[in-house]
């Protein structure tokens, strides 16, 4: 029950101090500033001022051969603020960016809902609002990222954040340092940034990661200590990986060396994951460069594994016509149509007719995919890639 | 690419060890042991074996007065084994059981999911499934629980585990000592499974617990260290926290002594998170006495927080008929139905025409809700309950 009430005049301040910035706050906080500089040199040469925005399109997205991850044309659009049809997105880029600035000045992050809201007012004098809805805010920040060539966590925005991780190596987290062998049952819940400003790696005795699809194939491993056994690290991403798992699965591949070994559904969408940890997605193209793993292992599940695991018809679940489909766009990915294994799998996961969840496996034992399926895979190097 | 074959007839054997036996599983052991000599004893006396299986129906539901929580009656439904309609149902339900008592007696755990894979089958010479789908097994899990009066949890099968810890307690997750004020930005992920066994209260520093609806809001508190200025313990469940949150918020409670405060959005699905973690839920009442903790304080948002936080009418969001036609349900709960106060927030809630976010109060400023708004209904005592 309400036992005392404070109108709103006799509320506390809050205190805003300015925190010291580190090198990488620095230099975005420098690509914003030269983002409304560009605005001030227009105006002084009277000229129009505008914005050159990398097309997030899918024919500006292509598979670069060498760097072998989906990376982003050079194709750009100009937006003008003296453009009728284009004013209103205009001044909501340079809102985002200012909002931007606002949080890595004052050393704080936020979500995206919370960044929508950091902004949306009415503006003065009119009935317009700054966003109606979030969907109409999230392209924007996706243009300021790609514009200024920061990632969303650099510009102290941050997504949900999903996953855990245990196993042989010792983090530091914001000034806490994390033994990631002394996690219990429940793990080291992987936050949506994982920059080196917040997550420094300190000690490392794992020889790879293994990456699973589901928590609940995660709780397996864990439990059955694989991680100690096998000197390894153990992550999932609740289904596809959010930003801050694959982010930091890129970090260990690349600053500390591990292999990075996927473990999913024999399903579309467990190539589909493979793939985006793999390769990049289509739409986060222009972050690429620090979220692929071109490298990352396909560990399974494999089409053949029914047949190879002795597994009974019950535990097989049909496939859809929609799976259908999707298998076959994913056959034509360009990073899986002239590998050969690549081929034969989707191809047979057509030809069973079914698909196959990790957990199927429990039907031979609750720990045949600790105690055999994998070790078995790791040991005989039968992964694809 | 896959380097080596190998035939399913070399695989490795999976190694089943007996573990030693805690008070718990052995109770719980006892109680499945039950189950299945009423069967031998029914069979020797030449009697139809049956489950009496406590009803899991609205009408079987009612709120306790006294203990302030949502309980089941005493209601139970007859299944037998010799009845055509009942004879699948009866096996299913002696299957899980016998499932259950596989895993306790293998000291490990699994998921709905994994147990579901464990029992399906063809039942030899016909072409009968054990069941078709987890949609058949999920309500019989839930048959052997109240059957048995032991928690799924109890019975080693967990649900997904969502929701994080940090803040001034120390506890032991499966031998390891976990402190919570050294968790990082990402937290210690809450597992689905915190029972005693699992988990040990070492150490507590902690006054109260703060625990929020998001994951974004609970990242926003934990950035601002407020756990450690107000002595406290911050949890988030993701939305309607899952059992593990649930249990653990109860053991904090009623083990630590710890009041527990709730930050949730003003919106109806807001008041029912609210009201599970209080009473309890109509689904798992069963559960309420391990779950239902009916101390815990509603801190906000509040319906009059509009006006009382000067927001702007740019951050709310106009309520849909399905809004209103909830809110209306939920002033009808008995718990809510004779406290004017909840009388009252939720009719200025249907006055107000719209719904806030707690995220809404970020447009004061991002720390709005960490540094004014949760400090000061805490310190004036101003919360329902």
């Amino acid at each position: 029950m309400a036992k005392k009430k404070r109108k709103a005049n006799q509320e506390e301040q809050v205190t805003t101090t300015a925190v010291a910035l580190d090198e990488r706050d620095q230099r975005t906080l420098e690509r914003i500033q030269a983002l409304a500089d560009h605005v001030i040199q227009a105006a002084k040469a009277r000229k129009d001022p505008y914005i050159d925005i990398p097309a997030r399109t899918l024919s500006n997205v292509y598979f670069n051969k060498k760097k072998r991850f989906i990376e982003m044309g050079k194709a750009k659009n100009r937006r003008h603020l003296f453009n009728l049809a284009q004013a209103k997105s205009y001044m909501q880029t340079m809102l985002v960016a200012s909002g931007c600035k606002r949080l890595i000045e004052q050393g704080k992050t936020t979500s995206i809902r919370g960044l929508f809201y950091l902004l949306k007012h009415t503006i003065e004098g009119t009935k317009e609002e700054t966003f109606a809805t979030q969907e109409e805010c999230d392209p924007i920040i996706e243009d300021v990222e790609v514009t200024l060539n920061a990632l969303r966590e650099e510009l102290h925005v941050y997504a949900t954040n999903r996953g855990a991780m245990v196993g042989e190596i010792t983090i530091v987290d914001s000034g806490d340092e994390i033994d990631c062998t002394r996690m219990g049952s429940g793990g080291y819940a992987i936050p949506s940034i994982v920059e080196p400003n917040v997550i420094q790696f300190v000690k490392c005795d794992a020889k790879f990661v293994l990456h699973v699809e589901k928590d609940t194939v995660w709780r397996r491993f864990n439990e059955d200590k694989f991680w100690k056994k096998h000197k390894c690290i153990l992550t999932h991403g609740m289904g596809q990986p959010p930003r801050g798992v694959r982010r930091l699965l890129h970090r260990l591949h690349y600053e500390l060396g591990l292999p990075i070994y996927c473990l999913l559904d024999n399903d579309p969408w467990g190539y589909y994951i493979y793939s985006v940890i793999k390769q990049g997605s289509i739409n986060l193209a222009y972050e690429s460069q620090r979220m692929a793993i071109p490298e990352a292992r396909f560990l399974g599940l494999r089409s053949f594994d029914f047949e190879r695991c002795g597994l009974s018809e019950s535990v097989t679940i049909a496939l859809t016509e929609a799976d259908r489909k999707r298998a076959k766009q994913i056959m034509e990915y360009p990073w899986f149509k002239h590998k050969k294994a690549w081929q034969d799998e989707i191809k047979k996961l057509l030809d069973n007719g079914f698909k196959l969840e990790v957990e199927a496996l429990i039907s031979k034992d609750i720990s045949y995919v600790t105690e055999v399926y994998a070790p078995q895979r790791l040991r005989d190097g039968d992964w694809l890639d």
